[in-house]
């Protein structure tokens, strides 16, 4: 006989439903509106536990070694990255709920809740970190630090020392993991010097106007180990510093995009396209943040001491994680002029005849 | 020197992000979708809490005697009916999220929460009995009771015996508040034989093609005291056991919508749109939610031991609060036909000229 | 040296933006709101030739011989399917547009407009024939009929005739297109008495409370021939008249949901996916529709000369197309007391290894 | 007898569904999306001509001396501008649709459509010039005559020699209309050494921190004339040739944020608040829409010869229309530090008693 369960103490409602405590109220000087802003920001905060749990559980997954051709998991975390997209849609969304207090009615509270701040948000630093945001590469890194518990700090430090999404995106478009050991990319593609890039360069030089001719050393420095000019072994490649993904990844990354239609590739190709989605929805998040509270307290310090509107304007700019993905697109070529592919090859992307 | 205060205590962090503890887990055989489940629900409750102080702020407003022409509380009253209905258009994109849970995800743990249920929500029950669900008209009353608990019927039978906001519409209606004690609306409208609905009752006739005949008899039933047939003072209206709003209530509000144009029928205006839309918006949840149900389980019986689905259809019909504003437009005419307002009229509804 | 295209031109902007004539500019009664309406309503038609085309598309591709399992094709279909429910959420969006038209604003220019209607769009009537809408399974048959011009009504007649969206589906599920020829689906799932099927059967009447015991008849008369009660051979299955799917196709179906992280049914789950979204957004754009038409005219008559409200209400019980697919949900299983599949079956479902 | 009208003829629809001709089927090598391209585009184009529909009518209103207290006409222009504002969230929403077309599906057609580009939209450029921007803040100015044809160029020439919105604004904060000639805004707050600004300039300055000091020359350059360092009457006011807004207007515009509680200052303030709504939408228009160019083609050459990304980027930071009205909140004190309005002015903002 299993125990009853009631909702109230399923969702542990009591713990919820009391955890609203307005400054105001406290100061008895009680605003209507401080409410709404307590209860906004534990909803975001319970989204961004959600997402830790989502880009935890992918992590994890990509982590393993079983990730390979007939793994059900890549479906699980294509499916669940999809998820975090659609989260981040309502946390856009859930904005529209935050300008209806306006700017009179946010100052009525404002100075009491000094200094507390968005920047304050140890999950959300976390969920950056998980992502493949590093330290040295966030924006107004002392600052962030400054305003951080320690405990905090040491999880956010902890991510940031494990292997990210981006990383193991890397390793696992590295090795193709859709190909098994014997058959796998470096035999089709990059053995000895590569006709199959060979061609293409070939080809996507020729798809270029006059004025895109800096294109081609672009795909060069892109796609090809530093220095080399040529394909070599993907075994070969190592990530330049200023980038995220190694050639041989991005060389794995533009084939999924120019053959998705294959089987094999089908699943992949939407893997690469939910993480342009949450790049997105992040950045439409930042964004319209931004806009928000520049709408909200102008140019005035906010509650953290800092000119939020400014932060989140660079992070705009540099915490966009997945943009060596999106910048693939460069470097397509019309459909129609690719170079065919081996009927081995082909055998090797579909299922069983 | 004020005390400082940190986000993460704010937000009394601590409460909110340790209350989920997944059933599937304490069994051993942990889902990894139930945590979502959780935390969606959370988040609904959440905002239904912020609801109730919205609803409950604009209830104590149009409880106050002061709420006449010039209150700034109209305005507010506004401001926060547009608040509830910007937070129920996230309550139904949030349905986006939970339709990313497949329904055998959701069979991994769905019978690990019986009898739980969503009807145990004790906070919506809430809402809608204070918006103006009475308990004679709620679907399923005494399976709902069986579903709470005492103290949580409590606060719903007391919200039922105060005025709900439906009520408070009818009387702040029937007041017209906008017009002063000694230049009330009576004094224009409905002193003896009223030549302005006379006038109008013909117009509308006039109005109506051969197969809307029928509408006239109810335009009398809707807008005269039962069996008058005629305008009377009204003072003498009774609300009708079967409808919310009395006649002289309805023909304030179909006066408004008539003459929305003038200065001190704008901001009422408003209010009645406000609050179709709330009605719009929680109907549309109410529907999403019963796809989404139906789409989950099927003809399963619910975690909470009933067919979620026709609760959910039979409310979409029947908690349909102001529905009587909505009807009104029925009866409108053109604005070219519309009769022409006396200039003291005219005066009383603008600023000084 | 190719032409030069210019975007006015290539647009047809000219035809485009001449496309809106106010009848109340004609009567010389011009109606600020009638542009809007026109405008919409243009818009509305725009996409639905949009979707009538991506459908075609769709319908094209399921009807080749060629959707075997290698096929790109089937992603296509994915896609295609995905962005039909994409254009939909937009259509459902745009009805906030209409409600800013108030009733008032509308009765400026509505009578002008009689009896035209958007029970005239024919677009709209042939995208639900090649959905799968049957003409004797359509509300209102002879109204409909009465509103359309002849060449409009063959247009619908003769996708009325030919195969739908529906049908289509029923035929892909029936061959179970993944497996080639030699190694079917009936030969691992249907050859003889059934042992998985029979399995399956045992287990999900285990699954059933007390109060659910009428669903294992249910379960009989979806999966097993009429009159049968034992699984038999799929080529003897037969679509009883009044289902859409027969027993084969609903088998196939289930299957998939069950097992659907194995690679060869990751795509197949998609499909089935796509065509519930469809059918949701669909249904969700007939009820907001059927809302706004109430708040627009409430029980007056329709340009056209009906009570909009109710045939909308009407279609939003019978025009939900996939429905079938969304009761299957009813038949599943947990995940972990789910029939393991043979290591040939297994094979047979994943790539090469 | 007035005459039948039908929908496909009402809505034109010959001439609509008939203005979809791919360059790619001309070429024969029809690409399937092309005609997704188009048809979002025409429905882009049938937006914006209502946008100017809309926002021409608000001028031609605001244009009127007759927008005084009492006219029906400011709750028109409120309306209005709300409903630009509904538009332009659906079009943000259409982008969704947009990037359902993968970057490999625009190659298909994309080097055929050379060089019609989005630049050649006149109807946009029509509609910031109505709404505000000048020819010298425009990004790239010769770059966008050069992609017009000579009667657009005239029709944005001459939008942009008329009075814009953003003009009739500031003329109308200025007068502040509200008030009748008798009694007007300067009448109470302008009139010799302003006691009410005085007074408010040092309840600001007591509310700004230490870091915050700047804040009051800022405040001093904003609402005082230049040089002046103190108020004088309005008559004297000239607009900066750096600001959109005079110091009257701005002196206004802030008046109605602080005391937007009292009747006749209500639908001022909604007034702004949607001249905000439209910049943000713009602006997540402009946002989201660069976003997607860089998606689709990367660092490649747009269909028109230029870099998208770059001029949507200079775009974003310069188009904003209303930043001025946004920047005021910097300006605010909290709700219990404001300065007492005397009776005479209460009585000023309110209707009879």
């Amino acid at each position: 006989m299993p125990k009853e369960v009631h909702y109230s103490d399923y969702l542990q409602l009591d713990k919820i439903l009391s955890a609203q405590r307005p400054e105001s109220a406290e100061l008895g000087l009680a605003a209507h509106d401080e409410t709404l802003f307590i209860v906004i920001h534990q909803t975001y905060e319970l989204w961004f536990k959600q997402l830790l749990v989502e880009t935890g559980s992918v992590i994890d997954i990509m982590q393993s070694p079983a990730l390979d051709d007939n793994s059900p998991e890549l479906q699980t975390v294509v499916h669940r990255l999809g998820r975090c997209a659609t989260i981040l849609k309502v946390l856009v969304h859930q904005i529209d709920i935050m300008e209806t207090m306006t700017p009179m009615d946010f100052l009525d509270f404002r100075d009491m809740l000094r200094p507390a701040s968005g920047f304050q948000s140890w999950q959300f630093k976390l969920l950056e970190a998980r992502l493949g945001l590093k330290y040295e590469h966030r924006y107004g890194q002392e600052y962030y630090i400054s305003q951080l518990r320690q405990p905090e700090i040491n999880r956010i430090k902890t991510a940031e020392k494990e292997k990210s999404l981006l990383q193991l995106l890397n390793e696992w478009l590295e090795r193709m993991p859709f190909f098994n050991e014997s058959t796998n990319w470096e035999h089709f593609v990059n053995k000895g010097p590569d006709p199959f890039w060979s061609e293409y360069r070939l080809r996507y030089q020729e798809s270029l106007a006059d004025r895109e001719k800096d294109n081609l050393s672009l795909f060069d420095a892109v796609f090809y180990p530093e220095g080399s000019g040529q394909p070599v072994p993907a075994g070969e490649d190592k990530p330049r510093t200023t980038r995220s993904l190694s050639p041989a990844a991005c060389r794995s990354a533009l084939f999924i995009m120019l053959y998705r239609g294959y089987p094999i590739l089908q699943l992949p190709f939407q893997l690469l396209h939910q993480l342009l989605e949450i790049d997105e929805q992040l950045s439409t998040w930042r964004y319209r943040h931004m806009s928000m509270v520049h709408r909200m307290i102008g140019t005035r310090i906010g509650t953290g001491g800092s000119t939020g509107k400014d932060y989140l304007k660079a992070a705009l700019e540099s915490h966009h994680l997945f943009k060596e993905i999106a910048g693939l697109t460069s470097f397509l070529i019309e459909r129609r002029r690719l170079p065919p592919l081996s009927p081995e090859m082909e055998k090797r992307l579909g299922f069983i005849a």
